[in-house]
C-alpha cells in the first residue's frame, strides 16, 4: 500500500526537478500548481537527498511551509509579489537570516544565530520566495572544492565520488539535484561559477557591487560577489532582478554576439574532454575573435588581496580560537596574516592595471568566452589533475584559474552548461561582459543556451 | 646712478606682488602690461629672494622668457589661450616637466631629468602659462614643515626664522613673496593647505581624482591630490579650470552659506591667537551650525595608508640606496614598510566609515569650517607647541591634525587667510565641501574673502 504513493511522489519530484522558477510562477498564476505542494515536495526531496548529497546545513520546513501558504494566498488574491513568489530557494550558509544560525560551515560559528537578515535575505522574503534552508559550503567560503566543512563535505549529484566544486557547494548541488530552481551563492575567486560548472547548472557572478553584501560573512570584501545559481539563464536574470535593482531585460540579442576568445592563457592547458566540448560549443555563442588580454600576470594579485583581507576579518578568532578552524583553512589565513602592507598595496596597483586591460580587451566585444573550469569535477582527494599538454597540475589551482581573474576586475561573469564528459560529468562555459552590462551577458548566455549542443 | 633704477624696480615688484592672475590677464588683454616685462620681473624677484627664502630648486629663465614672448605675441594677435596665458607660475619639484630635473628635494633624484610632462604641466603649457621653475619641498613630500630638503630648507616670507609649512613649502613661499600669483602644490595630508595657512595665501585641494596625478611622483596614491596655491580664491578657481575639466563658476552664492562647525575635535585645542582669529572670522563665512562627525577616530587610518603606500613606492630605492634619504624620511618609510597587510586592510575599512560619516555630516550644509592649522608658523626646530588647553603637543602632528582627515575622505578643501597674529604670522581658515562641489566651495570661500576681517 505504501509503494504506490511513493512511486507517485518520485514522479512528481522528477517533474519538479525540471521545473524552472519562471515556469513555477507561470503555473502558480495559472492555478494548476500550488506553492504549498511544491514547497512540500521540495522539502521532502531535500530531506531525502541529504544523506546522499549533504547539500544543507539547516532546513527550516515550518518557516518554509508558512511562507508557501502565504504565497498561495497571494496567488489566490491575484497579488503575487514578483517572479520568485512561491519559488523554493536555498541560501548559502554564509548569509545571515534573522533567527537562523549562520555557521559558515565552521566550528567557529556552529552555534551562532543571526540577529538580522542580510539585504539579500530581505529581498528574497519581500519577493515571496520560499526559503527552504541554508546550504553547505567550503568552510568560510575559503576553497574551491567544497570538501571541507565542519558539517561534512557536499557531494556531486552527478556522481557522489566527485566533488561538487565550491565554495557554494551545497547551492550548486541543491539546484543540480532539482531540490529548488534557485540557490544563493557567493563568489570571491569563482565560488558561484565553479560549482555551477561542476554540477551542470547556471551560476551568475554579477558586477562587483551590484548585489548588496550587507549581512553576508565576508571572505574578502573587495572581491566578494553575491549571486544566483539556477538551472536556466532566464532564472538567473529573474533572480538578479529580485536580489538587486537590476531590471530584467528581454533575452534576445537580435544579432550575432561578438565573442572574444583568449587562447594563450584561458585555454592554455585543459582536460582533453573539456577542450573538445568547449571548442565544439563556442560557435553557438557567436562570432569568435582571437584576443589577447594585457597584464594577465597581474591576476597574481588576487590571492594576495584575498588572503590579506580574509586574515584581517578573521584576526580576532585566529587569536582566540585557532583550534576551531579546519587546519587547511587556518593555514591559508595564517599565510594571509604574514603578507606585508606593501605587498597588498602592490597587489592593488596590479589590480588597477588588470582592470584597465579588461576594459581594453572587451572594448568592441559583447563577451569574452572561456571554459569555466579547465577540468570537470575531480574525485574527492584528487590533488593533481592531468591536462592535455601532458602536465599534471594542482587541482585546486586549476579550479580557480579561469574564474578568479574576473573577481579581481569585478566584471560580471556567468557559467552555462556546455556538455558532459563520457563519464557523465558536466562541463561549463564561462562568459564575461563589461561592468554593469548584465543585460548583454544574459542575452548572449540565453542565446547560447538555445543553440548549444545538447548538454 | 644705479640707485634710481633699483628703487623703480622695487616699486614695480611691489606692484606685481599684489597682482593676481585674473588681473594680469585683464591687463594683458588691455595692453597696458606685457607678459615679457612681468616674466622678467618675476624671474628677477625669484633670484633676489632665493638667498632669503630658498623657494626654488630649479629656475628656467630662458624657457620662461621664451614662453612669455610667445604669450605676448598671442595677446598682440588677440588670441590668448586662456585665463593663465602669460601668467608666471611655479611648479612643485615633484611634478615632471620634460627635459627638466625632478628632484623631489632628494639626493635620490638630485640629477634625475624627466622625459615627459606630467598631465598638469601639459595643461599649464597648453594654457600659455609662463613656468618660472621648480619649487622646493619637504623631501619626497613626506612632512608638513618644509624644513627637510637636500637643497636646504625653505623659509617663511613673513619671518625667515619660521617654517613655511610643507610639504609644498617653496610653492607657498613663492606666492606669498609675490614672485608669482600661482604655484602648483600636492597634498597628501595637508601639503597644499598647510603652507597656504602658514604663508598667508590661498591653497586648494580639489576633490580626489579631479586633477590628474599622471607624471607626479607619488607619496601615497590613494591620498595624493594636486592643486593650486594662489593669493585669491578667484585665481584658485581659474587655476583649477586649467588644471582639470572643472568649469569656472561665477563666485556669487546668492544666499548665506550653511556652515558646519565641529568644535569637539577640530577646535579642540588651538594656539590662543589662532582661536581668537578664527572665531572672529567665522561669522563672515555664513550661518554657523554645530555639528558632530561620526568616526573621527577613523582618521587614524590616514598615516597607516600613507606610510604603507609610500613604502611600496620607495621599496626599490630603500633597498638599493638607503643612505641617499634624509634619516627622518628613511625612518618614516621604514615604519611604513613594517606595517602588516591586515593593518592596511583595516585602515581602508576605517576609511570607508569616515567617508560615510563625512557625507552624513555635510548632508544639509554647504561647507564645514575649521582652522586650517591649529597653530601659526612655528620657528625652525620647534618640536612642541603650547596650546590654549595648557597642553604642549608635537608640532608636526598639530600641523596635520585638521587637514589630513580630508585627504582620507577625498573631499575638496581650501585654506583662506583669516588674519595675522600680533607677531605678524598668518592664520588660515579651512573650508571643506562635498565631493565634486568645488563650485560651492569656491563661492563660499570668495564670500568669506570679501567679508572677512582684515587679513
Amino acid at each position: 500500500m505504501s509503494v504506490r504513493p511513493r512511486a507517485a511522489f518520485v514522479s512528481i519530484v522528477r517533474r519538479v526537478n525540471r521545473v524552472t522558477a519562471a515556469e513555477l510562477a507561470r503555473r502558480y498564476r495559472g492555478g494548476d500548481l500550488s506553492p504549498v505542494d511544491v514547497a512540500r515536495q521540495a522539502l521532502e526531496l531535500a530531506e531525502r537527498e541529504q544523506p546522499r548529497l549533504n547539500a544543507f546545513i539547516t532546513l527550516q520546513p515550518d518557516v518554509a511551509m508558512a511562507a508557501a501558504r502565504e504565497s498561495e494566498a497571494r496567488y489566490r488574491r491575484g497579488e503575487p509579489l514578483g517572479p520568485l513568489d512561491g519559488v523554493p530557494v536555498s541560501v548559502k550558509d554564509l548569509v545571515h537570516m534573522a533567527g537562523v544560525r549562520t555557521t559558515a560551515a565552521s566550528k567557529v560559528l556552529a552555534t551562532y544565530v543571526a540577529g538580522e537578515d542580510a539585504d539579500v535575505a530581505l529581498r528574497l522574503k519581500a519577493g515571496g520566495a520560499v526559503i527552504l534552508g541554508k546550504t553547505n559550503l567550503h568552510e568560510f567560503a575559503y576553497g574551491p572544492s567544497g570538501d571541507v566543512s565542519y558539517f561534512g563535505p557536499t557531494r556531486n549529484p552527478h556522481n557522489v565520488a566527485h566533488i561538487p566544486g565550491g565554495s557554494s557547494s551545497g547551492s550548486g548541488a541543491a539546484v543540480a539535484a532539482g531540490i529548488c530552481p534557485l540557490a544563493l551563492g557567493t563568489d570571491t575567486g569563482g565560488s558561484i561559477r565553479i560549482p555551477a560548472s561542476l554540477c551542470g547548472v547556471v551560476g551568475l557572478k554579477p558586477t562587483y557591487g551590484r548585489v548588496s553584501a550587507r549581512g553576508v560573512i565576508p571572505l574578502s570584501w573587495s572581491l566578494d560577489h553575491i549571486g544566483p545559481i539556477t538551472s536556466t539563464v532566464e532564472d538567473a536574470g529573474l533572480a538578479l532582478s529580485v536580489l538587486s535593482d537590476f531590471r530584467m531585460p528581454d533575452l534576445e540579442l537580435g544579432r550575432p554576439a561578438r565573442v572574444g576568445v583568449c587562447r594563450e592563457l584561458l585555454f592554455e592547458a585543459l582536460e582533453a574532454e573539456v577542450r573538445s566540448l568547449v571548442e565544439a560549443a563556442l560557435p553557438a555563442v557567436g562570432e569568435m575573435r582571437e584576443i589577447t588580454i594585457a597584464h594577465m600576470d597581474a591576476t597574481s594579485a588576487q590571492p594576495v588581496i584575498l588572503g590579506t583581507e580574509a586574515a584581517a576579518y578573521h584576526l580576532p578568532w585566529l587569536n582566540e580560537r585557532p583550534g576551531d578552524y579546519d587546519p587547511t583553512i587556518r593555514a591559508r589565513l595564517e599565510t594571509g596574516l604574514s603578507s606585508r602592507g606593501v605587498d597588498y598595496v602592490q597587489a592593488t596597483r596590479l589590480r588597477g592595471l588588470f582592470v584597465e586591460a579588461m576594459y581594453e580587451a572587451l572594448n568592441d566585444l559583447d563577451v569574452l568566452a572561456t571554459p569555466t573550469t579547465p577540468i570537470a569535477a575531480p574525485r574527492f582527494g584528487e590533488v593533481q589533475t592531468l591536462l592535455d599538454d601532458g602536465s599534471s597540475r594542482n587541482t585546486a589551482g586549476l579550479l580557480l584559474r579561469n574564474t578568479l581573474p574576473f573577481n579581481l576586475c569585478g566584471f560580471p561573469a556567468i557559467s552555462v552548461p556546455c556538455g558532459r564528459t563520457v563519464a557523465g560529468l558536466p562541463v561549463g562555459l564561462q562568459l564575461v561582459a563589461k561592468p554593469w552590462d548584465e543585460a548583454t551577458l544574459l542575452r548572449v548566455a540565453a542565446g547560447f543556451e538555445r543553440n548549444r549542443p545538447a548538454a
